[in-house]
Protein backbone atom coordinates (compact mmCIF):
# COMPACT_ATOMS: atom_id res chain seq x y z
CA UNK A 1 0.00 0.00 0.00
CA UNK A 2 1.03 3.81 -0.17
CA UNK A 3 2.30 3.88 3.53
CA UNK A 4 5.77 3.29 2.47
CA UNK A 5 6.01 7.10 0.40
CA UNK A 6 3.27 8.29 2.76
CA UNK A 7 5.06 8.34 6.04
CA UNK A 8 7.34 9.73 4.31
CA UNK A 9 6.02 12.50 2.41
CA UNK A 10 7.15 14.83 5.15
CA UNK A 11 10.97 14.24 4.30
CA UNK A 12 10.76 17.01 1.43
CA UNK A 13 14.10 17.29 1.00
CA UNK A 14 14.33 13.68 0.08
CA UNK A 15 11.32 14.07 -2.28
CA UNK A 16 12.18 17.30 -4.18
CA UNK A 17 13.67 16.51 -7.32
CA UNK A 18 12.90 12.33 -7.55
CA UNK A 19 11.54 11.23 -10.79
CA UNK A 20 8.31 10.41 -10.72
CA UNK A 21 8.11 11.95 -7.27
CA UNK A 22 4.43 12.77 -5.69
CA UNK A 23 2.50 15.30 -8.10
CA UNK A 24 -1.12 15.84 -7.36
CA UNK A 25 -3.86 14.37 -9.39
CA UNK A 26 -5.13 16.09 -12.18
CA UNK A 27 -8.58 16.47 -10.94
CA UNK A 28 -7.07 18.04 -7.53
CA UNK A 29 -4.85 20.61 -8.73
CA UNK A 30 -2.96 23.08 -6.61
CA UNK A 31 -3.91 23.77 -2.89
CA UNK A 32 -3.97 19.93 -1.87
CA UNK A 33 -0.25 19.62 -2.33
CA UNK A 34 0.69 23.05 -1.50
CA UNK A 35 -0.54 22.65 1.73
CA UNK A 36 0.41 19.34 2.69
CA UNK A 37 4.05 20.77 2.40
CA UNK A 38 3.48 24.61 3.31
CA UNK A 39 2.31 23.48 6.58
CA UNK A 40 4.91 21.27 7.39
CA UNK A 41 7.56 21.95 10.55
CA UNK A 42 10.36 23.07 8.84
CA UNK A 43 11.90 23.91 11.96
CA UNK A 44 12.65 20.38 13.24
CA UNK A 45 14.88 17.88 11.08
CA UNK A 46 14.61 15.26 13.75
CA UNK A 47 17.28 13.11 11.56
CA UNK A 48 20.08 15.23 12.97
CA UNK A 49 22.27 14.52 16.09
CA UNK A 50 20.49 14.83 19.76
CA UNK A 51 21.98 14.38 23.46
CA UNK A 52 19.68 11.36 23.34
CA UNK A 53 21.88 9.60 20.23
CA UNK A 54 24.55 6.89 21.86
CA UNK A 55 27.99 6.85 21.08
CA UNK A 56 27.53 4.34 18.37
CA UNK A 57 25.40 6.48 16.47
CA UNK A 58 27.16 9.59 16.85
CA UNK A 59 30.56 7.72 15.41
CA UNK A 60 28.45 6.04 12.72
CA UNK A 61 26.60 9.59 11.52
CA UNK A 62 30.17 11.22 11.77
CA UNK A 63 31.30 8.02 9.09
CA UNK A 64 28.75 8.91 7.00
CA UNK A 65 28.73 12.27 6.82
CA UNK A 66 32.55 11.68 6.16
CA UNK A 67 31.13 9.64 3.20
CA UNK A 68 28.91 12.30 1.97
CA UNK A 69 31.76 14.81 1.76
CA UNK A 70 32.70 13.68 -2.02
CA UNK A 71 29.07 13.38 -2.94
CA UNK A 72 28.54 9.80 -3.09
CA UNK A 73 26.16 9.89 -0.13
CA UNK A 74 23.84 12.18 0.66
CA UNK A 75 21.75 12.26 4.60
CA UNK A 76 18.59 12.37 3.71
CA UNK A 77 16.55 15.13 6.26
CA UNK A 78 13.43 14.22 7.91
CA UNK A 79 10.98 17.04 8.34
CA UNK A 80 7.81 16.32 10.40
CA UNK A 81 4.22 17.91 11.60
CA UNK A 82 2.78 17.91 14.42
CA UNK A 83 -0.61 18.02 13.42
CA UNK A 84 -2.88 17.79 10.44
CA UNK A 85 -3.57 21.34 10.42
CA UNK A 86 -5.82 21.48 7.39
CA UNK A 87 -7.38 17.82 7.45
CA UNK A 88 -9.85 19.08 3.99
CA UNK A 89 -6.75 19.66 2.21
CA UNK A 90 -5.21 16.04 2.99
CA UNK A 91 -8.28 14.60 2.38
CA UNK A 92 -8.40 15.80 -0.79
CA UNK A 93 -5.30 15.14 -2.05
CA UNK A 94 -5.79 11.06 -0.60
CA UNK A 95 -8.73 11.17 -2.59
CA UNK A 96 -6.61 11.37 -5.80
CA UNK A 97 -5.19 8.13 -4.95
CA UNK A 98 -7.40 6.25 -2.84
CA UNK A 99 -10.80 7.58 -3.34
CA UNK A 100 -12.19 4.46 -2.12
CA UNK A 101 -10.53 4.48 1.40
CA UNK A 102 -10.25 7.78 1.80
CA UNK A 103 -14.13 7.72 2.08
CA UNK A 104 -13.63 6.02 5.36
CA UNK A 105 -10.80 8.49 7.40
CA UNK A 106 -12.71 9.91 10.32
CA UNK A 107 -11.65 14.14 10.06
CA UNK A 108 -12.13 14.57 13.43
CA UNK A 109 -9.87 12.28 14.40
CA UNK A 110 -7.17 13.71 12.38
CA UNK A 111 -6.15 16.91 14.55
CA UNK A 112 -4.42 14.52 17.08
CA UNK A 113 -2.52 12.58 14.30
CA UNK A 114 1.16 12.23 14.71
CA UNK A 115 3.68 10.36 12.30
CA UNK A 116 4.31 6.92 14.15
CA UNK A 117 8.22 7.10 14.02
CA UNK A 118 8.01 10.79 15.40
CA UNK A 119 5.55 10.59 18.41
CA UNK A 120 7.95 9.07 20.59
CA UNK A 121 9.59 12.13 23.14
CA UNK A 122 13.75 12.25 22.20
CA UNK A 123 15.15 8.95 23.22
CA UNK A 124 12.38 7.10 23.89
CA UNK A 125 11.38 5.65 20.52
CA UNK A 126 12.77 5.53 17.26
CA UNK A 127 16.03 7.27 16.88
CA UNK A 128 17.60 7.63 13.06
CA UNK A 129 19.11 9.26 10.28
CA UNK A 130 18.92 7.72 6.51
CA UNK A 131 21.62 8.49 4.06
CA UNK A 132 21.35 7.02 0.22
CA UNK A 133 24.09 6.21 -2.48
CA UNK A 134 22.59 7.16 -5.95
CA UNK A 135 25.06 4.90 -7.48
CA UNK A 136 24.58 2.06 -5.50
CA UNK A 137 20.38 2.31 -4.90
CA UNK A 138 21.49 1.53 -1.48
CA UNK A 139 19.72 3.15 1.47
CA UNK A 140 21.30 2.85 5.08
CA UNK A 141 19.39 3.49 8.41
CA UNK A 142 20.97 4.17 11.34
CA UNK A 143 18.57 3.17 14.22
CA UNK A 144 18.58 3.86 17.90
CA UNK A 145 15.69 1.93 19.54
CA UNK A 146 14.53 3.47 22.29
CA UNK A 147 13.10 1.89 25.79
CA UNK A 148 9.48 2.68 24.70
CA UNK A 149 10.16 0.19 21.75
CA UNK A 150 10.35 -2.92 24.20
CA UNK A 151 9.39 -6.70 23.14
CA UNK A 152 10.72 -9.09 25.59
CA UNK A 153 12.55 -7.40 28.31
CA UNK A 154 15.51 -6.21 27.11
CA UNK A 155 15.30 -6.16 23.74
CA UNK A 156 13.27 -4.21 20.79
CA UNK A 157 9.46 -5.41 19.78
CA UNK A 158 9.28 -7.22 16.50
CA UNK A 159 6.84 -4.79 15.41
CA UNK A 160 9.70 -1.67 15.95
CA UNK A 161 12.05 -3.39 14.07
CA UNK A 162 9.60 -3.89 11.66
CA UNK A 163 8.62 -0.40 11.70
CA UNK A 164 11.98 0.71 10.72
CA UNK A 165 12.82 -2.00 8.19
CA UNK A 166 9.38 -0.77 6.32
CA UNK A 167 10.74 3.07 6.63
CA UNK A 168 14.07 1.94 4.99
CA UNK A 169 12.98 -0.21 2.40
CA UNK A 170 10.38 2.51 1.74
CA UNK A 171 12.79 4.98 1.16
CA UNK A 172 15.00 3.13 -1.00
CA UNK A 173 12.02 2.92 -3.33
CA UNK A 174 10.68 6.31 -3.08
CA UNK A 175 14.81 7.65 -4.00
CA UNK A 176 14.20 5.40 -7.39
CA UNK A 177 10.33 5.67 -8.01
CA UNK A 178 9.18 8.55 -6.54
CA UNK A 179 5.34 7.35 -5.19
CA UNK A 180 5.00 3.68 -4.42
CA UNK A 181 3.19 1.30 -2.60
CA UNK A 182 4.60 -1.70 -0.81
CA UNK A 183 2.66 -4.74 -1.73
CA UNK A 184 4.26 -7.20 0.18
CA UNK A 185 6.87 -7.19 3.40
CA UNK A 186 8.70 -10.59 4.00
CA UNK A 187 11.02 -10.33 7.39
CA UNK A 188 12.92 -13.48 8.36
CA UNK A 189 13.85 -12.38 12.48
CA UNK A 190 17.70 -14.09 13.30
CA UNK A 191 18.03 -12.52 16.65
CA UNK A 192 16.70 -10.04 18.88
CA UNK A 193 17.83 -6.36 18.68
CA UNK A 194 19.01 -5.31 22.11
CA UNK A 195 17.13 -2.35 23.79
CA UNK A 196 18.57 1.24 23.19
CA UNK A 197 21.74 -0.60 21.00
CA UNK A 198 22.37 0.67 17.44
CA UNK A 199 21.53 -1.26 14.19
CA UNK A 200 22.03 -0.39 10.81
CA UNK A 201 19.71 -1.21 8.30
CA UNK A 202 21.14 -1.44 4.59
CA UNK A 203 18.43 -1.61 1.99
CA UNK A 204 19.04 -1.85 -1.47
CA UNK A 205 16.96 -2.31 -4.67
CA UNK A 206 18.00 -5.17 -6.76
CA UNK A 207 16.12 -4.44 -9.70
CA UNK A 208 12.73 -3.59 -11.44
CA UNK A 209 10.63 -4.89 -13.73
CA UNK A 210 7.67 -2.38 -15.19
CA UNK A 211 6.47 -0.80 -11.73
CA UNK A 212 7.50 -3.65 -9.63
CA UNK A 213 10.71 -3.13 -7.46
CA UNK A 214 12.48 -5.93 -5.87
CA UNK A 215 13.86 -4.74 -2.63
CA UNK A 216 16.44 -6.74 -0.02
CA UNK A 217 17.42 -5.18 3.39
CA UNK A 218 19.26 -6.36 6.38
CA UNK A 219 19.86 -5.55 9.93
CA UNK A 220 23.02 -5.77 11.19
CA UNK A 221 24.88 -4.83 14.38
CA UNK A 222 27.26 -1.49 14.33
CA UNK A 223 30.24 -3.74 13.82
CA UNK A 224 28.53 -5.73 10.99
CA UNK A 225 29.37 -9.27 12.86
CA UNK A 226 25.77 -9.63 13.77
CA UNK A 227 22.65 -10.20 11.37
CA UNK A 228 19.58 -9.34 13.10
CA UNK A 229 17.19 -9.75 10.38
CA UNK A 230 16.58 -10.03 6.50
CA UNK A 231 13.85 -8.73 4.95
CA UNK A 232 12.24 -8.35 1.00
CA UNK A 233 10.35 -6.18 -0.37
CA UNK A 234 8.38 -5.53 -3.25
CA UNK A 235 6.46 -2.25 -3.97
CA UNK A 236 5.06 -0.72 -6.88
CA UNK A 237 5.66 2.18 -9.02
CA UNK A 238 2.51 4.37 -9.26
CA UNK A 239 4.14 6.59 -11.24
CA UNK A 240 2.07 5.34 -14.91
CA UNK A 241 -1.20 5.60 -12.94
CA UNK A 242 -3.65 8.42 -14.09
CA UNK A 243 -5.45 10.53 -12.78
CA UNK A 244 -8.22 7.88 -11.40
CA UNK A 245 -6.01 5.34 -10.20
CA UNK A 246 -6.41 1.82 -10.63
CA UNK A 247 -7.88 -0.16 -7.61
CA UNK A 248 -4.80 -0.30 -4.94
CA UNK A 249 -5.14 -4.30 -4.94
CA UNK A 250 -4.37 -3.97 -8.90
CA UNK A 251 -1.71 -1.31 -9.10
CA UNK B 1 12.99 -14.99 17.49
CA UNK B 2 11.48 -14.88 21.40
CA UNK B 3 9.86 -11.66 20.63
CA UNK B 4 6.60 -12.91 19.99
CA UNK B 5 6.40 -14.91 23.41
CA UNK B 6 8.28 -12.19 25.01
CA UNK B 7 6.14 -9.13 24.82
CA UNK B 8 3.34 -10.88 25.72
CA UNK B 9 4.86 -12.52 29.00
CA UNK B 10 2.81 -10.01 30.73
CA UNK B 11 0.01 -11.61 29.68
CA UNK B 12 0.11 -13.45 32.75
CA UNK B 13 -3.56 -15.13 32.68
CA UNK B 14 -3.21 -16.22 28.99
CA UNK B 15 0.29 -17.55 30.22
CA UNK B 16 -0.64 -19.49 32.84
CA UNK B 17 -1.69 -23.27 32.80
CA UNK B 18 -0.37 -23.28 29.15
CA UNK B 19 1.36 -26.11 27.51
CA UNK B 20 4.83 -25.77 27.43
CA UNK B 21 4.67 -22.13 29.48
CA UNK B 22 7.50 -20.27 30.26
CA UNK B 23 9.72 -22.09 32.94
CA UNK B 24 13.06 -20.92 34.62
CA UNK B 25 15.68 -22.52 32.84
CA UNK B 26 17.06 -25.91 35.22
CA UNK B 27 20.46 -23.28 35.59
CA UNK B 28 18.18 -20.53 37.11
CA UNK B 29 15.79 -21.68 39.55
CA UNK B 30 13.08 -19.72 41.17
CA UNK B 31 13.66 -16.13 41.82
CA UNK B 32 14.23 -15.23 38.23
CA UNK B 33 10.82 -16.12 37.31
CA UNK B 34 9.38 -14.91 40.54
CA UNK B 35 10.40 -11.23 40.29
CA UNK B 36 9.12 -11.73 36.49
CA UNK B 37 5.25 -12.10 37.73
CA UNK B 38 5.27 -10.86 40.83
CA UNK B 39 6.64 -7.19 39.43
CA UNK B 40 4.37 -6.35 37.10
CA UNK B 41 1.39 -4.57 37.78
CA UNK B 42 -1.57 -6.17 38.19
CA UNK B 43 -3.76 -3.25 38.74
CA UNK B 44 -4.47 -2.36 35.47
CA UNK B 45 -5.81 -4.78 32.48
CA UNK B 46 -5.27 -2.91 29.79
CA UNK B 47 -7.70 -4.74 27.48
CA UNK B 48 -10.87 -3.44 29.46
CA UNK B 49 -12.88 -1.31 27.68
CA UNK B 50 -11.49 2.62 28.04
CA UNK B 51 -13.26 5.53 27.57
CA UNK B 52 -11.07 6.20 24.26
CA UNK B 53 -12.82 3.06 22.63
CA UNK B 54 -14.36 3.92 19.69
CA UNK B 55 -18.51 2.77 19.40
CA UNK B 56 -16.91 -0.26 17.19
CA UNK B 57 -15.08 -0.94 19.28
CA UNK B 58 -17.36 -1.77 22.16
CA UNK B 59 -19.87 -3.14 20.08
CA UNK B 60 -17.28 -5.82 18.77
CA UNK B 61 -15.94 -5.86 22.58
CA UNK B 62 -19.82 -7.09 24.15
CA UNK B 63 -20.02 -9.52 20.52
CA UNK B 64 -17.07 -11.43 21.72
CA UNK B 65 -17.59 -11.41 25.41
CA UNK B 66 -20.77 -12.87 24.95
CA UNK B 67 -19.27 -15.42 23.10
CA UNK B 68 -17.24 -15.99 25.88
CA UNK B 69 -20.36 -16.74 27.95
CA UNK B 70 -20.68 -20.66 26.64
CA UNK B 71 -16.84 -21.31 27.01
CA UNK B 72 -15.91 -21.81 23.67
CA UNK B 73 -14.26 -18.29 23.25
CA UNK B 74 -11.62 -16.81 26.46
CA UNK B 75 -10.57 -12.97 26.42
CA UNK B 76 -7.05 -12.58 27.26
CA UNK B 77 -6.13 -9.80 30.03
CA UNK B 78 -3.22 -7.84 29.77
CA UNK B 79 -1.30 -7.13 32.06
CA UNK B 80 1.66 -4.41 31.76
CA UNK B 81 4.65 -3.10 33.89
CA UNK B 82 5.85 0.23 33.35
CA UNK B 83 9.31 -0.15 34.54
CA UNK B 84 11.70 -3.17 34.52
CA UNK B 85 12.36 -2.54 38.84
CA UNK B 86 15.03 -5.77 39.09
CA UNK B 87 16.74 -5.56 35.80
CA UNK B 88 18.82 -8.22 37.17
CA UNK B 89 16.42 -10.77 37.26
CA UNK B 90 15.31 -9.84 34.22
CA UNK B 91 18.53 -10.30 32.59
CA UNK B 92 18.85 -13.68 34.62
CA UNK B 93 15.78 -14.83 32.93
CA UNK B 94 16.53 -13.98 29.57
CA UNK B 95 19.98 -15.03 29.97
CA UNK B 96 18.92 -18.43 29.87
CA UNK B 97 17.32 -18.67 26.61
CA UNK B 98 19.24 -16.44 24.51
CA UNK B 99 22.50 -16.52 26.02
CA UNK B 100 25.03 -14.81 23.34
CA UNK B 101 22.65 -11.99 22.57
CA UNK B 102 21.44 -11.40 26.55
CA UNK B 103 25.34 -9.51 27.13
CA UNK B 104 24.70 -7.07 24.73
CA UNK B 105 21.60 -5.43 26.85
CA UNK B 106 22.42 -2.24 28.35
CA UNK B 107 21.40 -2.88 32.20
CA UNK B 108 21.13 0.90 32.75
CA UNK B 109 18.59 1.75 29.89
CA UNK B 110 16.49 -0.72 31.32
CA UNK B 111 15.18 1.27 33.69
CA UNK B 112 12.86 3.16 31.16
CA UNK B 113 11.72 0.50 29.45
CA UNK B 114 8.49 0.11 28.47
CA UNK B 115 6.24 -2.35 26.80
CA UNK B 116 6.25 -0.93 23.00
CA UNK B 117 2.17 -1.38 22.12
CA UNK B 118 1.27 0.17 25.90
CA UNK B 119 3.58 3.21 25.46
CA UNK B 120 1.31 5.45 24.01
CA UNK B 121 -1.45 7.27 26.11
CA UNK B 122 -5.21 5.74 26.19
CA UNK B 123 -6.63 6.16 22.68
CA UNK B 124 -3.76 7.79 21.05
CA UNK B 125 -1.71 4.41 20.59
CA UNK B 126 -2.74 0.87 20.19
CA UNK B 127 -5.82 -0.17 21.67
CA UNK B 128 -6.47 -3.64 21.36
CA UNK B 129 -8.05 -6.45 23.31
CA UNK B 130 -8.11 -10.66 22.08
CA UNK B 131 -10.47 -13.92 22.35
CA UNK B 132 -9.18 -17.13 21.65
CA UNK B 133 -10.64 -20.70 20.39
CA UNK B 134 -9.52 -23.57 21.78
CA UNK B 135 -10.95 -25.91 19.84
CA UNK B 136 -10.73 -23.64 16.77
CA UNK B 137 -7.13 -22.28 17.72
CA UNK B 138 -7.90 -19.16 16.53
CA UNK B 139 -7.30 -15.78 18.02
CA UNK B 140 -8.91 -12.50 17.33
CA UNK B 141 -7.61 -9.34 18.20
CA UNK B 142 -9.71 -6.20 18.02
CA UNK B 143 -7.85 -3.58 17.29
CA UNK B 144 -8.45 0.19 17.38
CA UNK B 145 -4.94 2.05 15.84
CA UNK B 146 -4.74 5.36 17.19
CA UNK B 147 -3.75 9.23 15.91
CA UNK B 148 -0.43 8.82 17.08
CA UNK B 149 -0.06 5.41 14.74
CA UNK B 150 -0.07 7.89 11.03
CA UNK B 151 2.12 6.55 8.41
CA UNK B 152 0.13 8.59 5.37
CA UNK B 153 -2.26 10.93 6.18
CA UNK B 154 -4.69 9.96 7.61
CA UNK B 155 -3.72 6.13 7.44
CA UNK B 156 -2.20 4.01 9.93
CA UNK B 157 1.59 3.45 9.44
CA UNK B 158 2.41 -0.07 7.91
CA UNK B 159 4.92 -1.11 10.78
CA UNK B 160 1.63 -0.47 13.34
CA UNK B 161 -0.49 -3.14 11.21
CA UNK B 162 2.92 -5.22 11.15
CA UNK B 163 3.22 -4.89 15.06
CA UNK B 164 -0.50 -5.53 15.94
CA UNK B 165 -0.20 -8.34 13.11
CA UNK B 166 2.97 -9.82 14.83
CA UNK B 167 1.62 -9.76 18.38
CA UNK B 168 -1.74 -11.52 17.09
CA UNK B 169 0.00 -14.34 15.43
CA UNK B 170 2.48 -14.85 18.15
CA UNK B 171 -0.09 -14.98 20.96
CA UNK B 172 -1.74 -17.73 18.96
CA UNK B 173 1.59 -19.12 18.71
CA UNK B 174 1.48 -19.13 22.71
CA UNK B 175 -1.36 -20.32 23.41
CA UNK B 176 -0.65 -23.83 21.45
CA UNK B 177 2.89 -24.26 22.51
CA UNK B 178 3.91 -21.70 25.16
CA UNK B 179 7.49 -20.08 24.63
CA UNK B 180 8.03 -19.62 20.94
CA UNK B 181 10.47 -17.77 18.58
CA UNK B 182 8.99 -16.08 15.40
CA UNK B 183 11.36 -16.90 12.71
CA UNK B 184 9.50 -15.52 10.08
CA UNK B 185 6.70 -12.72 9.34
CA UNK B 186 5.16 -12.59 5.52
CA UNK B 187 3.11 -9.47 5.09
CA UNK B 188 0.92 -8.86 2.01
CA UNK B 189 -0.44 -5.61 2.39
CA UNK B 190 -3.98 -5.15 0.30
CA UNK B 191 -4.96 -1.30 1.34
CA UNK B 192 -4.35 0.85 4.06
CA UNK B 193 -6.07 0.96 7.50
CA UNK B 194 -7.99 3.88 8.43
CA UNK B 195 -6.52 5.90 11.37
CA UNK B 196 -8.69 4.93 14.60
CA UNK B 197 -10.91 2.74 12.89
CA UNK B 198 -11.72 -0.78 13.87
CA UNK B 199 -10.30 -3.45 12.51
CA UNK B 200 -10.22 -7.37 12.66
CA UNK B 201 -6.97 -9.67 12.57
CA UNK B 202 -8.00 -13.22 12.39
CA UNK B 203 -5.08 -15.27 13.15
CA UNK B 204 -5.10 -19.56 12.95
CA UNK B 205 -3.02 -22.18 13.38
CA UNK B 206 -2.97 -24.41 10.20
CA UNK B 207 -0.88 -27.02 11.12
CA UNK B 208 2.35 -27.91 13.38
CA UNK B 209 5.55 -29.76 12.00
CA UNK B 210 7.93 -31.27 14.70
CA UNK B 211 8.50 -27.42 16.68
CA UNK B 212 7.40 -25.16 13.79
CA UNK B 213 3.70 -23.63 13.84
CA UNK B 214 2.16 -21.92 10.84
CA UNK B 215 -0.34 -19.35 11.32
CA UNK B 216 -2.12 -17.80 9.10
CA UNK B 217 -4.01 -13.94 10.04
CA UNK B 218 -5.93 -11.71 8.20
CA UNK B 219 -7.09 -7.74 8.40
CA UNK B 220 -10.28 -6.91 8.19
CA UNK B 221 -12.77 -3.73 8.72
CA UNK B 222 -15.45 -4.42 11.13
CA UNK B 223 -18.13 -5.75 8.84
CA UNK B 224 -15.41 -8.27 7.88
CA UNK B 225 -16.16 -6.34 3.77
CA UNK B 226 -12.79 -5.00 3.29
CA UNK B 227 -9.59 -7.08 3.41
CA UNK B 228 -6.67 -4.85 4.77
CA UNK B 229 -3.81 -7.33 4.72
CA UNK B 230 -3.14 -10.61 5.24
CA UNK B 231 -0.07 -12.47 6.85
CA UNK B 232 1.58 -15.57 7.42
CA UNK B 233 4.08 -16.36 10.49
CA UNK B 234 6.01 -19.44 11.52
CA UNK B 235 7.16 -19.55 14.94
CA UNK B 236 8.83 -22.12 16.45
CA UNK B 237 8.35 -23.77 19.90
CA UNK B 238 10.75 -23.87 21.99
CA UNK B 239 9.24 -26.60 24.39
CA UNK B 240 11.92 -29.34 23.87
CA UNK B 241 14.95 -26.80 24.44
CA UNK B 242 17.06 -28.13 27.46
CA UNK B 243 18.51 -25.68 30.11
CA UNK B 244 21.55 -24.56 26.95
CA UNK B 245 19.42 -23.86 24.42
CA UNK B 246 20.45 -24.58 20.81
CA UNK B 247 21.37 -20.94 18.75
CA UNK B 248 18.53 -19.00 17.95
CA UNK B 249 19.12 -19.71 14.39
CA UNK B 250 17.89 -23.19 15.08
CA UNK B 251 15.52 -22.96 17.52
Amino acid sequence: MLRSCAARLHALGALRGLPGAARPPARSPGPARRSLFLEADFHKDSSLPKPSWSKDMRLLFDQFMKKCEDGSWTRLPFYSYKAVQNVHDFIAFIHGSLPSTAKLVDKEQLSQAQIFTESFKDGLGFEYVMFYNDAEKRTVCLFQGGPHLQGMPGFLHGGAVATMIDATVGMSAIKAEGLVMTANLNINFKRPVPLCSVVVINSHLDKTEGRKLFISCDVRSVDETTLYSEATSSPSSRRKCGPSPAPLTRC
